[in-house]
């Protein structure tokens, strides 16, 4: 037989044989946030069911609101943190330590090639980029991960998409997906695994897979997932490298994490992304999707740069390169979230920090918020946000509010300009 | 006649005989946030007023909820942008430009000695450390203010307090003042004016002053005042250095706004501080205070340092000294609020920031959010804050959290012990 990554994911984690079309998997992590996890917390207390599988295996973290906006968000994360505390989950990060946990927790060398992972989030799907399986689960199968360690899912159909060529300067992997989304819809790949492959891809860092992968959800995949190759392995070395000999042996070992030649596709796109620009949403929906060039002139109130999308250091660092030495707008206000203290760290030494201060943009802490209008950044009705993050639904980021997802040069250059135009990065 | 200082701002700018008790004051400045202005703005739109007196007088600033948590705080800092826009207020302060109003309006330059000042906010009394006469006030004078450029004040009693001696290492205003306010009560100056002087407000800079007067409202007084002098005079030059031909002709100037010897006070106290030791408080009343050292061992949830009385960068720089290569403790979580983006810009080159977030600190953007708990790290129930703000009222900083005042140092030292204690910069 020929399998797919994800197929042989369910293979090596399956606890039982299939009933009809469900697989029970066994998990190698449950991740946690106070938004959906205290949900699932008080309803097992509730049950007389307090209690986790395995608390070496639970990472948790206060990331959608942080600091506490209110009485009802500091409620939250003290139920995640008395319930980290009680059943004790090292793995916790609380305000100082914590970021957004699509960014936080592989930076933290949680997720591996091969790994089954869930969490009541639906970017959970970021986390395919290492060659893992990572899903975002509602609080029913988050309430049995929790506690059995376990999740059902459906057999996985996957559709494979080779990137093909070499992106042009200025275009980065945000383009990519807004693009692929663009021609898959939003509804292109529901239930479905997204399989991103091809030159494109093996030459992209950690951070640019895990921003393509972040955005399968929004053509409907449960997961996207890139191969894991070297840049995989050097990425987590530091906390993989008492477990192999050399790091060829680590890539070796991970290698099995590859689909077969011949393995089984629901579709197979092909694209050759030579000739892309960067691209931005200009709808509602994330694949309204058209070149920057065609929204020029648009103008902006808000520019967000952070989220699990894009606030790791990649991110910041080529915003930095569009704003150093530039002021923004005095028409727009400008606001960046680095996605973890650890970005928030070499940001600084950088002096990427001191750049968006110097341009005149509020640098907040590390936190999900403005992104889905929960804090930090919320709009107001008939204001618009050029922002590098990944859904631009009705009122995402606030009521009446308009979103346009870029990537963070474009929206950099937004920043600067007042409305949106395409960075000096990309030559067209 | 012999006067007070603020006596001599009413003298100097009544615009009328006084009306029995009552003093109709011409204002050199209204300052203006994003929580109490908009009720003016909307409540004068809809007596089809919409007008202001002076838009060069006027003040702007968003900086209690920002960036903005939700959809009420982004509509009203909407309702302040757009009249800003409207009007051609100029000294309009957006996210990104934003921080604190009585930490940012001093820094601009826009507070002079002799200045008559209002604001909706109660801690406008801190303004009086520059020798203005600076007030909070409700809806209906700010409207007043905005459209007339007059406030109404009652014939103001002053209430003198000498503080002699010399303050020990580790001691500073914050110590200083929370000891004042134990002394008086807090209903010991109400609709009083404070007079501070003597030898230790000699000695004190204008941030420190600021600390000072900022917490004169605490004892009930309409405004803490101290007298301009060299101090003053240094940190206002930068912006009144072409009106004078030298500091020392500044100085002159400024000196008309000092208390007459043998002017008539309510009272005077004398306190000699040689011995005052870091003092915090203990209760939900800001004059329940006590040395840290009776406090010893009290453990706290999270440390705040920030906010109006001291977010400055002094306060800042005391933190860093105590917190500098060395981790907070797991037990707690720290929160550190720059005060403006100019107290963030001089930060980050001074190193401060990262020593902040080395420690372990959220480092979070310019805003008053946790001090009144409105955003940024609002406690939950039963949790309690060593926190450098200057109200401790019962659910000031969440509802069923616990405040406790202190200084920036007692802070620092706090969030390494997990527990309150007084810093290795005091003594003893």
């Amino acid at each position: 037989m020929k399998y797919t990554l994800v197929e042989k994911i369910f293979n090596a984690h399956r606890v039982d044989m299939p009933f009809e079309d469900t697989h029970v998997l066994k998990l190698d992590a449950v991740f946690c946030h106070e938004i959906t996890t205290p949900i699932a917390i008080t309803d097992l207390q509730a049950r007389g069911m307090d209690r986790v599988f395995d608390p070496s295996k639970i990472k948790a973290v206060i990331d959608h609101v942080t600091p506490a906006k209110d009485s009802k968000t500091a409620e939250q994360g003290k139920i995640l943190r008395e319930w980290a505390r009680r059943h004790g989950i090292k793995d916790f990060f609380d305000i100082g330590r914590n970021g957004v946990c699509h960014a936080l927790f592989p930076e933290k060398g949680f997720v591996r090639p091969g790994y089954t992972v869930i969490m009541g989030d639906s970017h959970t799907c970021t986390h395919g980029a290492f060659g893992a399986f990572a899903a975002g689960v509602g609080t029913t199968d988050l309430e049995v991960g929790i506690l059995k360690g376990v999740c059902a899912f459906r057999t996985p159909k996957t559709i494979k998409i080779v990137l093909n060529g070499k992106l042009k300067p200025g275009v980065f992997a945000k383009d990519v997906i807004l693009y692929i989304i663009k021609e898959l819809t939003v509804n292109g790949a529901t239930n479905k695994i997204i399989e991103f492959t091809g030159p494109i891809v093996d030459e992209m860092s950690m951070e640019a897979r895990m921003t393509l992968c972040n955005m399968a959800i929004e053509a409907g995949a449960t997961c996207g997932v890139c191969y894991p190759d070297m840049t995989t392995v050097e990425y987590l070395w530091d906390y993989i490298k008492d477990e192999f000999e050399s790091k060829e042996a680590a890539l070796k070992e991970y290698s099995k994490w590859i689909s077969d030649e011949g393995a089984n596709y629901e579709k197979v796109y092909e694209f050759d992304l030579s000739d892309l620009e960067p691209m931005a949403t200009f709808g509602y929906k994330p694949d309204q999707v058209k070149p920057v060039r065609e929204m020029a002139g648009t103008k902006v109130d808000q520019i967000y740069i952070g989220s699990c999308t894009n606030g790791r250091i990649e991110d910041l660092r080529v915003a930095a390169q569009v704003l150093k030495g530039k002021k923004i707008s005095d028409n727009v206000r400008g606001i960046v979230s680095p996605a973890t203290p650890g970005v928030y760290s070499q940001a600084l030494k950088e002096g990427i920090i001191e750049i968006f201060q110097d341009a005149g943009f509020c640098v907040t802490n590390p936190t999900c918020g403005a992104c889905l209008g929960m804090s930090n950044g919320v709009l107001a009705s008939g204001e618009s946000c050029a922002s590098t993050t990944n859904r631009n639904f009705n009122g995402r980021m606030g009521k009446g509010g308009m979103v346009y997802l870029m990537s963070p040069a474009t929206a950099a250059a937004t920043a600067i300009a007042g409305e949106i135009v395409n960075s000096d990065l990309f030559k067209g």
